[in-house]
This record gives structure tokens, C-alpha cells and sequence, in this order.
């Protein structure tokens, strides 16, 4: 029997044109588009692993992805080969042969995303897939101070879709920060996992305490509760990107 | 008789899905998008006249028009009415009146364009529309130094497009400097006005000499031939933005 090997790539994505990452019915997704691309340069079908499944509109600078395959096409030619026949809203940047039992899901240490905000006047035309436009008062000084409350290791049921299934919430954060660019407001948050729309959940919270209707140590009080009725609204998906994710071998 | 009042209106655009700024027949064009929309809010229709008619895929950051009208609508009201009937590739972001004599093309002092590189492995997603990927080596310090024999006032008909019909060929490059930004490189050209393609055929000829096709001191020479057959290619439309004009009253 041929030989397997573990495969792992990392990409990026606007994920404007697409209903999420993960396969669904009657809808385009990234992983359908890359299972399809892998068709096409393996000549069979291969199913992908993926470290994060991002929502319809969430975009990626670093989603990382493994799949077993031969060793049909030489490793370093994998990125070349599969961006040529995949679409330009989706690119691969690196390409390796891991070894046999990694995970891309299950074996990510930590994840980094960012979540950016357009505060001119007017959205900018050329952010107006990537960040969401606040053109009322923000008071940035006291978003950073209530994300600074979500640092260490909590139970973050608040910050969870109710509908999530997922029964052990805690989660830890390992940063949590406000960056100013200009016009742009690009919050980063790292941590060894997310729940369902946390990130999401998170900026919509921090945007009321930045309008003045929360208190940053409220914050505090919200994460207590474990009650997703005590946070804010998640916030839309276009302003979010998976930045990065960190594996073992990574650090 | 009602009073028509001159609006002056700073406008920025994503170019990408324009065949352009001026009307033409059977293709959507900045101008044609931007005169219903002017017909939406005033109810009549009205011509606008702009400081530059930018070419298919060509965008803009500051944009300027002006027009005739009424003051049906408070000068104040102006960009946030016209945004509200114009589609997010194209935004207002200033609105004002100004002297009855003012023409946004005639009046025009100088222009600032920029040319945006993409030099990544693999080309950047989120650029993918607003930057041309040169994945080669790129010699930068020998394009800035080629770029500097352009400063100055010469006869630029070696970069011009053989068809422009303009006789008088002489402009003033004020400036014109290549900055890295991380893996993107942007050009930064400014002058006194520019000819058809001017900027598409300098950024074509400094690539040649990053390529080190050509020689940095070679582009004295290409200029003085007034020959744009001397000149690199026409670079592509993309990577180009119109970033400000500038009027007497602005300095």
C-alpha cells in the first residue's frame, strides 16, 4: 500500500465570498474549496483537518490545516501547486510534512485573533470587508482597561453562544489588547482556546464599555456571572480574523 | 431663477469593480454611479467634473469633484446623503461650497498618486485588489534611486501612452519615493499634473530596474529620448491609487 503523510499547511483567506470554513450543504465554504483544490492536484479525495472552523465572513491570516496524502507532489511544490488552482480569496502560505498523529485541532496550544474597528468619519472603501465602521465616541483607554479583566483562567460561559454544546468553559487568556492605527482600533486576543463566538461576544462587551454603558470592572462581574445574558451583544463577523496558531513545536 | 451654488466634494473609491471614472456606454463607471446617486437626492440631474479621470481598476483615496446644484440639501448633509444612496466601494468623506469658478480638473495645483507592491511569497488576500505581487527579487534602493532622476521638470512623453493626444508634455515631479512597509511596497509620486498612464509607465520602467533590467541612471536617458517606446511596460492598474489633489486654496 502507498504511503501516507501527514501534511500540514497554513493559509489565509477573506472570507467575505464564503458561508465559514467548515463543509456544509447548499453553501461555499473554504474547506469545501480546498478539499475540491486537493482533488484536483492529488487526483483523489482527501479530507482536511482544520485548527479553527471560522464563521460565514470571518477571514484568516493564519488558519493552519492537515491532511493525509502521498508523497505525490514534493513537499516544498504543495503551496505552489494548490494556489494555482484555488481561487485568489484563498492562499497557502507554508506547506510541511509533520509528523503521523498531528492534529491541527487538537493539538493547537493557543490561538491569536484580531477583531478591528474603522473610526473615521466615513467607513473606509478599501476596510469595508475587513473592519467594522464605529463612528460614534469611543473611549478606547477604558475598553483596554475591561479587557484586562479577561486575562488568566476563567470559566468564560458569558462569552459563549448559549447554543454551544460544549460543557468545560474554561478557558485562558494570555493577552487581551486595544491597539490604535490611524483611523483603525485592532483589538488582539490570545488564548489556548475559544468557545463559540467568544471573541465575538467579547468585542461586543467591551464596545458597550467603550460607549460609556458598562464600567471596565464590570467586566469582572460579567465573567462571574457565567450567564450569557449579562454580556454584550457579539459583534459582527467581518471585523474578525484568525491571526495565528501556536503548536507545540511552534515556541 | 433658483441659486446654484459650486459643491466641491473629496470622495475615496475602491476601483475594482468600475470600468473606471468617466461615463462611457455598456460599463459602470465611478461618474455614472455617482451622477444617479446625485439624481436620488436632488431629483435632477446633474454633471459632475473631476480633478482625475482614473482608468478601469484604478482607485482613490481623495478623489475631488465638483457640481452645480441647489442647496436643497445643507452643505453639512451632503456626504451623508449621497452615502446613503451609493454603493461601499464608494464613499464621501468631504462635502463643501465652494467660489462659483471653481473646476475641480482645471484648478488642480498637483496630484499625489501611490503604487502599491506586494511582495510576499504569495500574494496578501486582503491586497489582492490594491497591490501587484512581484514575488522576484526587487532591488528597492536602485528603483529609489532611479526615481530620483524624474524630480524635477522634464517632458515626460517617454511616459506617456502613445495615444494621449496631450501636445504640451512637460510636468514638475516634486516627489517620488519608494517606502517598505513590512512585506508591501509603496511608491509615492506627486507633480504638478500627469500624463495617460504617466505613473503606470514610471512604476513599469523603476521595476525594470529592480529587476536590474536597467540601470538607475538609465531613466535620465529614457527621459531625455522622449521615445515612450525607451520606457519599461505600462504597470498594472490595480496597484494604483489617487491619494490627494491639491488646490491653490489648500496651501
Amino acid at each position: 500500500m502507498e504511503q501516507k503523510f501527514n501534511y500540514r499547511l497554513t493559509l489565509s483567506y477573506d472570507g467575505t465570498n464564503y458561508h465559514g470554513f467548515q463543509i456544509q450543504d447548499n453553501a461555499v465554504t473554504v474547506q469545501e474549496v480546498l478539499e475540491k483544490g486537493l482533488y484536483k492536484i492529488y487526483g483523489e479525495k482527501i479530507r482536511i483537518k482544520a485548527a479553527s472552523r471560522t464563521d460565514t465572513g470571518v477571514h484568516a491570516r493564519g488558519q493552519v490545516i492537515n491532511y493525509q496524502a502521498s508523497d505525490l507532489i514534493p513537499t516544498h511544490r504543495v503551496p505552489y501547486a494548490l494556489n494555482s488552482v484555488l481561487p485568489d480569496d484563498i492562499r497557502i502560505q507554508e506547506g510541511e510534512i509533520v509528523s503521523p498523529g498531528f492534529n491541527s485541532r487538537h493539538d493547537a496550544l493557543g490561538k491569536v485573533y484580531s477583531y478591528t474597528l474603522d473610526r473615521g468619519r466615513f467607513h473606509s472603501v478599501f476596510w469595508r470587508h475587513y473592519a467594522v465602521h464605529i463612528p460614534f465616541f469611543l473611549d478606547v483607554s477604558a475598553m483596554q482597561k475591561g479587557a484586562r479583566f479577561l486575562i488568566g483562567r476563567h470559566d468564560f460561559t458569558s462569552f459563549c453562544s448559549a447554543g454551544d454544546k460544549v460543557k468545560y468553559r474554561v478557558r485562558e487568556i494570555i493577552r487581551a489588547d486595544w491597539e490604535e492605527e490611524g483611523k483603525r482600533v485592532k483589538f488582539l486576543i490570545e488564548a489556548d482556546g475559544f468557545l463559540y463566538n467568544m471573541v465575538r461576544i467579547i468585542v461586543g462587551t467591551l464596545l458597550e464599555v467603550g460607549r460609556r454603558k458598562i464600567e471596565p470592572d464590570k467586566v469582572a462581574e460579567i465573567i462571574k456571572a457565567e450567564d450569557r445574558s449579562k454580556a454584550g451583544p457579539t459583534a459582527k463577523a467581518k471585523g474578525l480574523c484568525l491571526e495565528r496558531v501556536y503548536y507545540p513545536v511552534d515556541r
